[in-house]
C-alpha cells in the first residue's frame, strides 16, 4: 500500500499556499502519489457549511480538515491542505492525530501579502467589511519548527515546489 | 488502483446500519479492501458541529458525509455510511457525485425499530423531548430502487453480510 501523508500549508491570505499546492500536485501524480487538495473553496462548500468566523467555528473548522485528511492519508492519499490555519494549537492537534505530518509555512509579510490582495480581501477587511480576518484584526501564529518555509518573498513556485519534492524524499515519503 | 466505492446505508434509527455495517468490516478488509465506516458517532464529533436539526442543516450533514466518502471512494477506498439518510433527493444526490454507489435500504418497520430502542432515543422522541425524529415526528423516504434490501426482521446479520458481499461481487467491486 502506498503510502500516506499529509502536506499541512499554513501562511497568511495571499502568502502563496494555494499556488504553491496546485503547482505542487502534477509533480506527485507523475511520482505515482494519490492526491486531494483541501482547499478553501472546497472547504467551504463541502465542510465548513453552518460554521461562522467565532474562534470556536474557527477551530471547528481546522479540526474538520485535519479530520478529513487523516482519513484520507491513512488510506495511502498525498492530503494536501491549504487553509490559512492561524493557530499552532490546532496544528498540532493535527500533527498528533497524524503521524505523516508535514508543515509548510508559506511565509510572507502582511505587507506583501496586502499588497498582493490577490481576492480583494484585505481591502474589505481594512474597510470593516470582514470581521476577524487573520492579520489585520485577528493573530497569526507563525509555526515555530515547520518541516518547511517557502519564503514567497524570495523563492519562485518552482524552488517552493523542488524544496518540498526534496523533502518528501528525504521523509521516504515519495 | 484498487476499485473505491461507496455503500451507502440508510434506514431508521435502530434498523440494523451500524451493526451490519461493522459486520461487513472485517469481511472486506480479508478480500484486500481499504474501508472507512463513516458512522453517527464519527460524523456527529468530526464532521457535523455546528449542526442542527432543520431540515436544512440535517441536508447539509448528509452531503458533507456524501462529499468525504466521495473522497475516499475515488482514492480506492471502501467508505461506509450509515447514518439514517431519511432523504431520497440527497441521497440521490450522492449518488449523482459518486459513480461506484450502492444504496442498502436496511429495511424494518418502525414498531420494530422502537421496540428495540437501543439508544433510548424512541422513547425521548415519544416524550417530546427530541423533536423532528426521522419516524416519529419527521418523515422516512424509503429508497424505490436501492441496490440491496437487508431485512432485518427476517435475515440475520450474517445473512444480510453475505448478501452485500454477492452483489459487491456481480458489481465487480470486489
Amino acid at each position: 500500500m502506498e503510502q500516506g501523508f499529509i502536506l499541512w500549508f499554513t501562511g497568511l491570505s495571499g502568502s502563496g499556499k494555494t499556488t504553491i499546492s496546485k503547482a505542487l500536485e502534477p509533480e506527485l501524480k507523475a511520482r505515482g502519489c494519490k492526491v486531494e487538495i483541501l482547499d478553501g473553496d472546497v472547504v467551504r462548500t463541502h465542510l465548513s457549511k453552518g460554521l461562522g468566523f467565532s474562534k470556536e467555528d474557527r477551530d471547528t473548522n481546522i479540526r474538520r480538515i485535519g479530520f478529513v485528511a487523516h482519513l484520507l492519508s491513512r488510506n495511502g492519499v498525498a492530503a494536501i491542505t491549504a487553509a490559512i490555519s492561524p493557530y499552532q494549537a490546532i496544528r498540532d492537534e493535527v500533527r498528533a492525530m497524524e503521524p505523516n505530518f508535514v508543515e509548510i509555512y508559506v511565509k510572507a509579510t502582511l505587507e506583501v501579502c496586502e499588497s498582493r490582495d490577490v481576492k480583494g480581501l484585505y481591502a474589505k477587511a481594512r474597510a470593516g467589511e470582514i470581521k476577524g480576518f487573520t492579520g489585520i484584526d485577528d493573530p497569526y501564529e507563525e509555526p515555530p519548527n515547520p518541516e518547511i518555509i517557502c519564503d514567497t518573498e524570495r523563492e519562485s513556485v518552482g524552488e517552493s515546489v523542488k524544496k518540498i519534492l526534496t523533502k518528501l524524499e528525504l521523509l521516504g515519503y515519495i
